[in-house]
């Protein structure tokens, strides 16, 4: 692993503990945060210490082998009932991104597959023990899973950036939101490493500012050509004929190619799609769900109006002012140009390449 | 003059001073910035102590009023050098909005009608300190003008507020962009006077949060209902159907019906387009620059980077990191529904309506 990608590392097992770079902290503060239980865990996710899609399903997946690693239970069969408890709890901590239930039903699986398992003639280590070994394994490829994923995203996406190499992009689909590398990011990187010419305009993305904060630090540290800009400047630097294409992450793709993202990626889908600027989303396939059929049924999630209302810890607009915070919004497939995976470029109509997507995943 | 707008009152003169509320500390803090030279009114304006476009117009005229008032020339025509060179001087502070150097011309107009006019026998007071006080007078003139217009262009445009009556506003185009009631907010004010139903969605405005600091402020002043949003979630309000119109000021207008405001109405106006949604931009006919033929001719004013990357002096981003910030964008006719002055409502082809609209300027 380069230096580079350790910088970017955003959650690890350490000791029985799972740990985080506390995301809303940087790029100022460099803390790490050590979860011991899952409520830790849980609160992790829900405040955003961990963010991003992929990130967050790795996190969950540890959590998961947290669960099973200081359990108590006597039997499997108890530790079993514990691990569906911890899936549902974890879950509900956020919403629209798949991801996160992906990982728990994939760790909870792999649980059913050892306690399905003839038990062998010994009883050391006790299988409670043997099982929260096999869920930490499991973790672990599920995060060596979601690296080389982004890897071969890079790979795929690199050859979608045109020549000039004018991209945007929104909130933080880097290294930060996964186990390292990026997926919207990922295509960059590639290039950049290929020595190709790159100018990465980063939309701030209010109201958490994961692109000024995490986005232009992220690029910073790769020594990538960037300018940072507020999210009312998409529109403009388009106009103006200053972006060449556009890249974002996703939080869940579903049957159809209806994409939810961070709230303003369907924003800059309409303003690309009135430009005539390919806009694509990059994503593991982790991260698609064929149980909906549109966009229309993906849950929303609606944070606290104190984060609108807020601006860095500090109350901008007047005491008592109601405000709106949806998370996230969906991109109707048809302003989608292409969605890149680690399995390639898929292109319209997107309910065949998506289908096909999952039905070759390993 | 009501209590309320009392409160809005954004620039006055106060014997021998131009007085404004500072903007910038706005609403937390109600300070009151005395403007006792030249230089102080170009700070201010400059600084953005004072903002939107009819109230920098109204501030540079008592700032040329300010300039006669303590002048120690000893002829009209030495004064006459002064006023052209404050002129030049204030203009240059802020490029985009036509109002300021409209303003400017207007003083300096009726201080060569004064020099014209025939003098008459007496010589006491000074022809100098009599013309000092005709820039006063003109300068309350064009205060209570803009007023008026503001309260014209709510009549007008009062009616084209759908009924259910959710409007989406950008930046501020209130009672503190103007002399008082606003031009944006003008039909917002005039439909709750007329006890129509109304919800206001306010665009917070980065980098300089207008939206959620001034007009948020405003409107809860005026008892409006209102929801405050980042700039990036309007596209999702409009897919889901939560946004009827949406009213903006204007920085100026052009002789095709262009428009140059706020950075981020560009971005508005393709997706009100996209979605269907009547687009409507109201502003005083001293907004209405016919010199130019379209918006391509508009000065972009690009202010300072640290803008963007800093909120109350605390630095978001990681240090270093370049940042881009036009201050305003250009929003081509064909997106725009009607134009809305003190006159009326110009509908397209804006090119004869807003010729007609000059010539029958008072």
């Amino acid at each position: 692993m380069s230096l580079q990608e350790q910088e970017l590392q955003t959650v690890w097992w350490d000791n029985g503990a799972v740990c985080l770079i506390d995301q809303r902290v940087l790029p100022h503060q460099r803390q790490v945060v050590s979860c011991q239980t899952l409520n830790d865990v849980a609160q992790a996710i829900k405040t955003m210490q961990v963010r991003g899609a992929p990130a967050i399903g790795c996190t969950a997946a540890y959590g998961m082998a947290l669960v099973a690693h200081h359990s108590q239970a006597s039997t499997v069969s108890i530790l079993l009932d514990e691990l569906v408890q911890a899936k549902a709890y974890l879950d509900a901590q956020r919403p629209t991104a798949v991801n996160l239930a992906w990982a728990t039903e994939r760790m909870l699986r792999c649980a059913h597959q050892y306690v399905e398992r003839p038990s062998g003639v010994t009883t050391e280590p006790p299988r409670t023990v043997q099982l929260a070994a096999c869920l930490l394994t499991e973790a672990h490829a599920i995060l060596a899973e979601d690296l080389a994923m982004c890897h071969a995203i890079g790979d795929h996406g690199a050859s979608l950036i045109p020549e000039r190499g004018h991209v945007l992009t929104h909130c933080n689909a880097g290294g930060l939101a996964t186990a390292g590398y990026g997926t919207a990011l990922a295509p960059i990187r590639t290039a950049h490493s290929q020595g190709r010419p790159l100018h990465v305009y980063v939309d701030e993305t209010r109201p958490f500012l994961q692109g000024a904060r995490l986005t232009a630090w992220e690029l910073q540290q790769a020594g990538i050509a960037q300018t940072l800009i507020t999210d009312n400047m998409a529109g403009y630097l388009m106009q103006r004929g200053e972006i060449d294409c556009v890249i974002v992450g996703a939080d869940r793709i579903v049957a159809n190619g209806d994409v939810a993202n961070k709230i303003g990626t369907y924003t800059l889908a309409v303003l690309a799609h009135a430009h005539q600027i390919p806009f694509y989303v990059a994503a593991p396939s982790s991260t698609i769900d064929l149980t909906l059929a549109t966009g229309d049924e993906i849950p929303i999630e609606e944070r606290a109006a104190s984060e609108v209302t807020h601006f860095a810890g500090q109350l901008v607009a007047p005491v008592g002012v109601a405000a709106a915070h949806p998370a996230f919004d969906v991109t109707p497939h048809t302003l989608i140009s292409a969605i890149i995976t680690e399995q390639g470029v898929i292109t319209p109509p997107f309910a065949i390449g998506l289908r096909e997507n999952v039905r070759r995943k390993p």
